[in-house]
């Protein structure tokens, strides 16, 4: 499965140097290395240039791949996807509450079986791999059996994977539903096992508020105070009949951001799913709290959620990344995603460019996920996790490239046109770990 | 380029036996044969149904192609795409005006060149059949080589196409002008050249209201009055900038439809790209004149345009067809744009079923083009155009196809996952005219 490690890769490189504060100037951080050079060793990157520069240290017998032709961009990060719902993607008609009911909830009964969870674990990692996803924040089910299959699936390719076993004690079908003290006890079992073991993270993943008692809030509250570098992910704001329930459910918490708020599970490291419908009140909880938002074009609009307002999160300095949701998202593309992403800002008359895609793709996603010290660019001593692009990847792709002037312009193409095709190579920890057919 | 001619095909069947009136009973016209014989004779078709029914009439040396584990059904039809515009897919930024005065119009200028439109409608073509497409509604250049060089591609593979040099006599750069003169005579060359020529139709295609004169847009009307089987071809009330536009160009008009009106360029044979920003009177001057509408989901939510309302044109009763609008879309595959239109849809809160989608795409297209009496469906006598599906085209299609349990299901996941992989064959007047590497 992991081949065997090479020296470096030779090639045109892009990335950005630095973090861009307050979501500004992305142009002022790009980096561009037309013939390139990056060493690696043991996983990480030990040497970024010029190959002009950088070849004379390399030994006679350096193991270097060469990408004269392809674009290589740190590894994307998706910062909200279900495992469990691969096999449901394209689910017919219907809107959030709904689908949950009639698509997502009977596929992820299946995961109490721990051979079927093995089995879509090394399924869904390897089309993470194909679309150049090289870290993710995952949902598993309320099984535990599901985040054990997922996380042994990363841990052999040695993936930066955060993930966690879904909390949900209520207003889901029976054989779905855990209770405050077995969301407790798994939990803490498997953060016991996998917390900071290699590069997996564990995230406490209330499915959302709707689902979780007060109760069991408060049990993953305790978790979040008890191992302080826990990851938090769950849902929020995503369709106007989820917000109306919230409010039922929690009729003395102010907001839906406030339920989370009022359990301690609002953080730096806390990941909120979607946030379309957010009050002003929660904008600022979230940037109170340093709280993240991950952003979800393909499922905004395949189950019909609505227009995320970019804009205002950038005015709110509120980090974001982009994301899949499958399967409510409709690919496991964080290409489409930001294709997606822009027909969402142009439906609201603002601007996405693709230098700003590209960062919120890598090290935007990175800072989002609280990563960026250790992956998201090319700065020597990071994590080796990148991927080859390759703008010929089809007939049309190839004809559009050859028309591009700029390697803004050919980014941007391959970013609306691109697909599983685009991404030829996927690198993780330094090691190839897939190659398009 | 076409390869010798078959008797027939065998495989799964899904096609309309029967129009749908009023759009409403699509599932009581859908017919789907499992186990299926399309017979076929100079481009046509000669016998549908059963293979158990059908095998006995079979000559001993009959040459069938066989497509046990895929998916049959009739070309698909692209009501509105512009084949000088392949090249400058994915432009970034703008909305429509500034797009066209950016990318649309420098793109347009090198059809002059008649290599340069031969090598092109060459591409073109191909990326129709390579996604499926058979026929299709063209938007060429100002230039009378441009239409020239794509009916000969599409001669050469006998196809039904329809097309028309653009007339365009004010707010373009200059070379890109022509004058009433200059369209009227063009295009009565080109028409008395291609129009009904083999399977070939002209028509008449001022670009938008805004880029002819009153005296050019009286040409266009002249020339359907002096040839009344032509068709005309054009954009209606896209962008709300280019509805104001309209409104101060033809001050004297009361709506951007009347405009056309005025000149006599709506009809049953008349196909108006777009239709976003309607007022009531120019829904009923749709209807009022059986003209057509040519919906593009991917180029509507690309150049920011707004959000199609199809639920009211069902209620109007406007025919409507699906496109893609290449280069303002941002793909050449009918499946994708209809997974687009779903999104759209869903964000409006309207329901779009797989079975009205691969209605729209098909029989339903050629309703709106006024050609069901020739192509569409398998009927018997009808013209031979039709693709095959693979259900099992990507790893994750694969895997989500095994996972249907009904053939709608299964379209519907191929409509939303699908790409030009998902055409694994595509044939014109009965010859097998693409096969996917």
């Amino acid at each position: 499965m992991r081949n065997s490690a090479i020296d470096g890769v030779r090639g045109r490189f892009l990335d950005f140097s630095e973090s861009v504060e307050k979501r500004s100037d992305f142009d002022g951080a790009v980096r561009y290395v037309e013939d390139g050079l990056l060493l690696l060793k043991e996983g990480h990157i030990v040497w970024f240039g010029d190959w002009s520069e950088g070849r004379d240290q390399l030994l006679e017998d350096a193991h270097i791949h060469e990408y004269p032709d392809q674009l290589i961009v740190p590894g994307f990060i998706d910062c909200h996807i279900h495992f469990p719902q691969a096999e449901i993607i394209a689910a017919y008609g219907e809107q959030l509450l709904e689908w949950l009911n009639n698509y997502a909830f009977p596929a992820e009964k299946q995961y109490g079986d721990i051979a079927y969870s093995r089995e879509m674990a090394e399924f869904f990692v390897a089309e993470l791999l194909r679309n150049g996803t090289t870290t993710a924040a995952v949902f598993c089910t309320v099984h535990h059996q599901s985040a054990e299959a997922l996380f042994a699936a990363a841990q052999r390719r040695n993936m930066r994977i955060i993930a966690g076993k879904v909390l949900m004690d209520r207003n889901a079908p029976p054989d779905l539903l855990d209770t405050p003290e077995i969301a407790y006890d798994d939990s803490r079992m498997l953060i016991e096992k996998y917390h900071n073991q290699g590069r997996l993270l564990y995230a406490v993943t209330p499915r959302f508020a709707p689902t979780s008692t007060p109760d069991q809030l408060a049990v993953a509250g305790q978790l979040m105070r008890e191992y302080p570098d826990l990851y938090m992910q769950t849902h929020l704001s995503e369709n106007k009949e989820e917000i109306q329930w919230v409010q039922e459910l929690f009729p003395d918490r102010k907001s839906y951001l406030d339920v989370y708020e009022y359990f301690g599970l609002t953080g730096p490291r806390s990941i909120f799913g979607h946030c379309i419908h957010l009050e002003d009140g929660e904008w600022k909880g979230l940037y109170d709290t340093d709280s993240v938002i991950a952003f979800c074009p393909t499922s905004n609009l395949f189950l019909g959620s609505g227009l995320f307002d970019l804009e205002r999160a950038r005015k709110e300095n509120v980090r974001v990344g982009v994301a899949t949701d499958v399967g409510g998202g409709t690919s496991f593309s964080i290409l489409t995603s930001l294709s997606e992403a822009y027909k969402i800002m142009q439906l609201q008359k603002q601007k996405f460019s693709a230098i700003e895609a590209l960062y919120m793709a890598t090290l935007g996603g990175a800072e989002a996920l609280s990563l960026d010290h250790l992956l998201g660019n090319f700065e020597v001593g990071k994590e080796a996790d990148f991927v080859v692009l390759d703008p010929a990847a089809t007939v049309l792709q190839a004809k559009r490239s050859e028309k591009s002037e700029t390697i803004v312009d050919l980014l941007f193409a391959l970013m609306i046109m691109g697909d599983d095709r685009t991404v030829s190579h996927t690198y993780v920890d330094g090691r190839l770990v897939h190659k398009r057919e």
